[in-house]
């Protein structure tokens, strides 16, 4: 007997634009990646694509204005900085086709982070808000990011950049969490895979990954497996479980 | 007095495609985007963008698509193995146009590698080759990529992953390198900045980036010169070498 279909339940999307010629070139390791993404299936937000653009205004441009009319929300890192290789919100005023200037409300916080005579023309620059978008403030660095429409604008160095998703997950509403379950096996994917895909078929609301990997040198697999409703998610899990306990005494 | 720009070299393109459910949950922290950037780097091929997508057949084709067009190479890694959730081979040839099918070739390099009666219909998915693709062999799980056009399919597993780009390497013509230089700055980014940006303006040729960092709670940064001609890059980061110690001078 199949099971019933759970209703539909609150989805929100989002995607992660990560600016920088440094990750490109693999100088930098990209850290804020997995870290927004981990963070973003704890609190209810799907993840749905990632994209990676060097510091150039129309790539910028042209990815963002690609992604926010495609997903709920999109984060930002990188290129908000003092320098002139920090093009970001300057990209991101074109994007959305608002003026830019320095904002009363970043130019105080950056006043008072400085000492008297610090505050020169470089970090101004980091005042440079596009007209309409609210701060998203750090405790790190103090310079803010911003949302504007649905673009959260944040840092690249990861210690900032933590603290300003902070302030952004606190504010966005989010949806029905994805739950996960997984099942380690030890044998390497091609000896469940037909049955797994079985067990597939017969839960169609639950997403069945099979990840193989190295262990000890020789293949291991993590099957996980993921839904919003945790019944469909037991009884999917039970599935491969039993699965794996039968093949496993059949070779014992 | 503005010093000569140099004559264009060859410069050789290429996107990294990352296709996995796994990475955008952040369950799987990607290691392929930094160790195919930086290869590239070493070897003179310029990564100008990334993607992340999921285990969806219209967003692979959709991605592979945007991108193949657009740049001398693309690297697409995930999704390869032989289970139900393993469907870049078959999105690939979608994106393409071509028949695929079981390949002679990996085929016979399965049969080969599997004790008798191992190589089950699971495993057989493996040797699913789109049409007019060559095989990119791999020692460490013998199953191939390939390469079909201008894309490279190949696994997601690093050490595979790794094996196989080895020999894509080896094939494809690079064109060339880009060189770097880095000076490190004790100080953060905001006090040279300035400076900085009107060095730029003088080496329009060298890409000159700013990237702040924490060093024991404080701000330093490490500005990093590219170029392809190593005099100018020469001449570039001499210039911004004589600007740092100028300003530890002043300061001390």
């Amino acid at each position: 007997m199949a099971e019933p279909i759970p209703e539909a339940v609150p989805v929100v999307t989002a995607a992660i634009l990560v600016i920088g010629d440094e990750i490109l070139s693999g100088r930098t390791k990209d850290k804020n990646i997995g870290y927004i993404a981990e963070y973003c299936t704890n609190i209810g937000v799907d993840i749905r694509e990632v994209r990676i653009v060097p510091d150039v205004e129309e790539e910028i441009v042209a990815a963002v204005n690609a992604l926010r009319v495609r997903y709920d929300h999109v984060f930002s890192t990188g290129g908000i900085g003092p320098t002139h290789d920090d093009i970001t919100a300057d990209s991101m005023a074109k994007a959305f086709g608002v003026p830019i200037d320095h904002d009363p409300r970043a130019v105080a916080i950056l006043t008072e982070h400085y000492a008297a005579g610090q505050l020169n023309e470089a970090r101004l620059r980091m005042a440079r808000i596009p007209a309409g978008a609210d701060l998203i403030l750090n405790k790190v660095s103090k310079a803010p990011g911003f949302t504007l429409g649905n673009v959260h604008v944040m840092a690249g160095v990861p210690s900032i950049m933590q603290a300003m998703f902070d302030e952004v997950a606190a504010k966005i509403p989010t949806g029905t969490k994805m739950l996960s379950r997984t099942v380690p096996v030890g044998m390497g994917e091609g000896r469940i895979a037909s049955k797994l895909g079985a067990i597939q078929a017969d839960y169609p609301d639950v997403s069945i990954g099979s990840y193989p990997k190295m262990l000890d040198g020789a293949f291991a697999t993590d099957i996980v497996l993921r839904a919003r409703d945790a019944a469909r998610l037991d009884l999917a899990a039970q599935a491969v479980e039993q699965m794996v306990a039968a093949m496993m005494q059949a070779n014992s």
